[in-house]
């Protein structure tokens, strides 16, 4: 950040800088006076001060000129002074470049990653922030991570999930049980094979991450599937851009039910930001209720449906491994979709305990240890 | 439902059915097929026992008729039998009227709600499902409903809030208390008056539910204050088209760090389902950061921002009322926007403790409680 400020400008109800490298940018008046970092209009703790209805209904920038390296601006009517930073000001540029730019990228996988899997031991993540800031990068950029060596304890997978975030309690449980049972009220209590899938997509908020530990593991079987949803999305928007977007656009119905619960949400299968990437997937055939769209979108939507579901099925996408004792699975619930192949429960056991966390809590651990290290390119308070 | 099916045929890739009555509905094949409610299709709890890749790919209805007063479906190429019930199909019908009809309405509210409060005594609530059931009808018509005589012990906000759902454990605790202090990480827990807003936006998922009980309040001033903020936006949308349009469309970004945290989400101010209806209120000026928009639409996005705010402020729009000890408000955060008057900690003391829960599980409470009644107008397993 050794560029340097040289001059700005009013222009109408902009105030355009110039960089000594040559370059210019534009940034709306009001949009500068509602980021005023000064002690009057910010908190030390960061929260503005006033509320928009606060701000003259008349303002104006009066005067606007570098000083010490930094923009600063006088006001009119108030005469309020504010003073920008050449850094914060780069990294809240406005043009859409710099926006893009911005925005942290999923790294999209397949099968091959089998040869590099986003792994860490439990015991070394813990010991040292290092190790536990790479997995957490990676957790980031992939949608999930392994930890090894996770002690084969009941209830272990709680207190994990509480180290990484904050476990929330659902009909459930605060955890539950992923084994054999007699009269099982869901499908994932049994021993059939499970394709690939998000979790609870009838709760709203949707569980944000999952967290799975693997107790025991002796039955044939049971491996886990594990496909990359954004990668999926992306090839069914490459491959039939309509009907993509008719994944987006139209919700599904979500419901569970059983003697103590009657869980209902809807949501559409590919849910995308405000720049159009692919945010979350809600993909569960278990639990998907009645489509509720206009009679003529029905069936396009449901042969989007059917390449989509296609496409998670290729076989290339699956990445298979099996959970030995003491391996934990950390996903991001509406990205890394998860399934499991069919075992022989009269074989052998598998007892694996999961929970879920919140997608903030893990999220403002990761930037937190970041900042601890001098690794955030957060450069605004 | 006393209405019976006449006849059904097949007109291309859909089934028509025609009722005594003269009504006539319409219903895709594949629809129909992937909806099957029969023992092979579908488990005894609900959930779907198929996957879309199960279906064969040149799927056809052979046959449509009425029997026994159901629809019965007989399928090519593989001799599959469905049947639908009249009281089913005219429940998930997919006509736009239809649709409209099963929606939720909100009711809409104002300053004059002073006099009929969704209130419920917390033991009356507590011994009577009836009691019970009638205050969520009004929580979930009204997006707040007020207890009263909840015992004014620390926790026991918490113990409301596993009552009627689950607590949400945050950085903050599994509840928090909002009382004057020292040094406080947040505004909240000061003495000044705080506008309407929603709490937390900056988390993802944004808390669905607020608990607040008021354990003290001797000290002069301290009123609480709630708005519509689903009214607010509609009368947005009515006086200013194009203004409301940008606020739903444009993502602000949020912002709380302390030393342990560092949160960050973005969502629009006015978020809408698929329908257009209002959805989520995300309206916070103290932990509101940026907004990340094209430079051209950032003024236009500030006129209606400062327009939807002169609306919250409207003193028609605010419900203002004093909270007792035992007093306990349960609002939907991102629909009934809460604020307080300033008040003055060196005359009295003002005690509130509060909590998040999720809003699926005061939903599904809701309905499985409105089963037990047989109040239950979902005629579908």
């Amino acid at each position: 950040m050794s560029i340097e400020l040289l001059s700005a400008s009013i222009v109408g109800d902009v105030v355009q800088i110039a960089w000594q490298d040559g370059r210019t940018m534009v940034f709306p008046a009001i949009w500068l006076r509602d980021n005023c970092r000064c002690p009057a209009c910010r908190h030390a703790n960061g929260q503005r001060l006033f509320e928009i209805t606060d701000l003259p209904r008349d303002l104006a920038v009066k005067q606007a000129a570098i000083q010490d390296g930094h923009l600063q601006l006088v006001w009119a009517p108030d005469d309020h002074i504010s003073a920008f930073t050449a850094s914060w000001l780069v990294a809240h540029e406005l043009g859409s470049d710099s926006r893009a730019t911005r925005r942290e990228q999923p790294v999209f996988w397949d099968r091959s990653l089998i040869d590099r899997l986003p792994v860490a031991d439990w015991s070394a993540l813990r010991a040292d922030t290092a190790v536990e800031v790479g997995w957490l990068d990676q957790y980031a950029a992939y949608g999930f991570g392994l930890l090894r060596n996770v002690p084969t304890e009941p209830g272990m997978v709680e207190v994990v999930g509480n180290h990484l975030g904050f476990v929330r309690v659902t009909n459930y449980g605060s955890l539950f049980d992923v084994i054999s049972v007699p009269k099982p009220n869901n499908l994932a209590f049994t021993a059939v094979g499970l394709g690939v899938h998000s979790d609870n997509p009838y709760r709203e908020p949707t569980p944000g991450v999952q967290l799975l530990h693997c107790l025991e593991s002796d039955a044939p079987g049971g491996d886990t599937l594990l496909v990359d949803g954004f990668h999926a999305a992306e090839i069914l928007r490459r491959e039939d851009p309509a009907g993509f977007k008719l994944l987006t656009q139209l919700p599904l119905n979500f419901r569970f039910r059983d003697a103590k619960a009657d869980l209902q949400a809807e949501a559409p299968l590919i849910k995308l930001d405000f720049d159009g990437a692919v945010k979350e997937i809600h993909f569960n055939n278990r639990s998907a209720d009645t489509l509720n769209a206009p009679v003529d979108l029905v069936a396009p939507w449901y042969a989007a449906y059917r390449k989509f579901a296609d496409i998670l099925k290729r076989p290339e996408m699956e990445l298979i491994f099996k959970l030995g004792a003491g391996d934990l699975v950390v996903m991001m619930n509406e990205r890394a979709l998860h399934g499991r192949t069919a075992f022989d429960p009269s074989l052998g056991r598998r007892h694996l305990q999961g929970c879920y966390i919140d997608k903030d809590g893990i999220e403002s651990r990761h930037r937190v240890l970041r900042r601890q290290l001098g690794l955030s390119k957060d450069l605004a308070a």
